[in-house]
């Protein structure tokens, strides 16, 4: 019997297009019945957001970032032509467009394909993220378990 | 018999120093004779525009995205110290003083070295952008490609 | 016996947060028994520039990129939410509130577990660093050893 494949994927960034990246690779990898695991960390975990948070307590730094940062991968950025904010909406108009699937669907597919969506507990500390803050159905976990995954892993990635 | 070794880097920045860094690697591992595949999808398929394409029939938003874009290797900028245009400058000059190679040069190793320049069909959708206007010489593929090269794959890289 | 399984990661970025993500994986592949080499490329090696480098004698493009990066890897800006220096403050700052490792103590750790740091040469060529400017007991080489060491690797990133 063949082992089961396994994709890895950090997703270290809170770019729009880079996250689409990363959730369409993943989405792939699980169609080829691999063994996929997304790995938040840093502004990655802007993904995992909630819409609409329930209150929660933070110290002043921590509601500093909690602020500047995009609440949801819908409301990310993009990584070249941003423009303020006109690049995102053309991107979606475009996705729109062309039948391709935003982020808050791809997140929902990646959920269906039973891909690991997990956030980094050191970072989450650092910029004062809360775990009654992230999607529900997401694993908490540290280094140690993505590279317990990565190791024996066929496609690993940093995005 | 040892099997063929093989890399397979993502490109989906659109930055020149990027681009560089994942075709000087591509070029060492086609010289170790790895199989060697560069994916380029999002802003990484500037790379493979033609510096004067054909007129190609456009929507108004494709047009807007090609437009602004880079068209072809040389065109790109900096990730870091872009400074206006005068980061790639500065970069073209110290390729020229040490005898390194430029963008275009690269390019053209890669394709006599064999190595795959794949164009990500999906990325190209959503850009607007139309096989008429990349180099010849370019294969067109999806993430299923991609993956079926990458999951036996020795170096995998998303640059 | 089983063989030593390898951690490869190329740290081409000179941003504060992705140096640190790479010495964090990196450190913690080092506690899981991985042989570890980090190849410090383009505006990766800002992380290896001594704070105090003696004087050592550059053209005029290599004086204006020395005066331009930064000297050291406490001196790095974030990939966001920079803000003019700001950002780099307020993530110091919540370092030191989690007890989180600075990247100068990140880098120490890295020594003191037989990380191989590697400088890039044909990149320090390009952006006129000299082996006097950076930290003791890096190791200088090509993509060439990148790439020996990578095609049997278990975990390959690009940062």
């Amino acid at each position: 019997m063949e082992q089961t494949k396994s994709t890895n994927i950090i997703l270290f960034s809170g770019d729009y297009d880079k996250a689409m990246a990363a959730y369409i690779i993943a989405n792939g990898a699980a169609a080829f019945d691999h063994e996929v695991t997304i790995f938040h960390t840093f502004w990655g975990l802007n993904a995992l957001r909630k819409d609409k948070p329930p209150a929660v307590k933070k110290g002043f730094l921590e509601r500093q970032f909690a602020r500047m940062m995009p609440r949801g991968a819908d409301k990310m950025g993009l990584s070249n032509m941003n423009m303020g904010g006109m690049g995102p909406k053309m991107i979606k108009q475009v996705i729109g467009k062309h039948n391709a699937m935003t982020m808050p669907q791809l997140i929902e597919m990646a959920q269906e394909q039973d891909i690991h969506l997990v956030a980094c507990t050191m970072t989450m500390d650092l910029l004062g993220l809360q775990q009654e803050e992230l999607l529900d159905g997401v694993t908490y976990a540290g280094v140690a378990a993505y590279l317990a995954d990565a190791e024996d892993g066929n496609v690993n990635l940093f995005i």
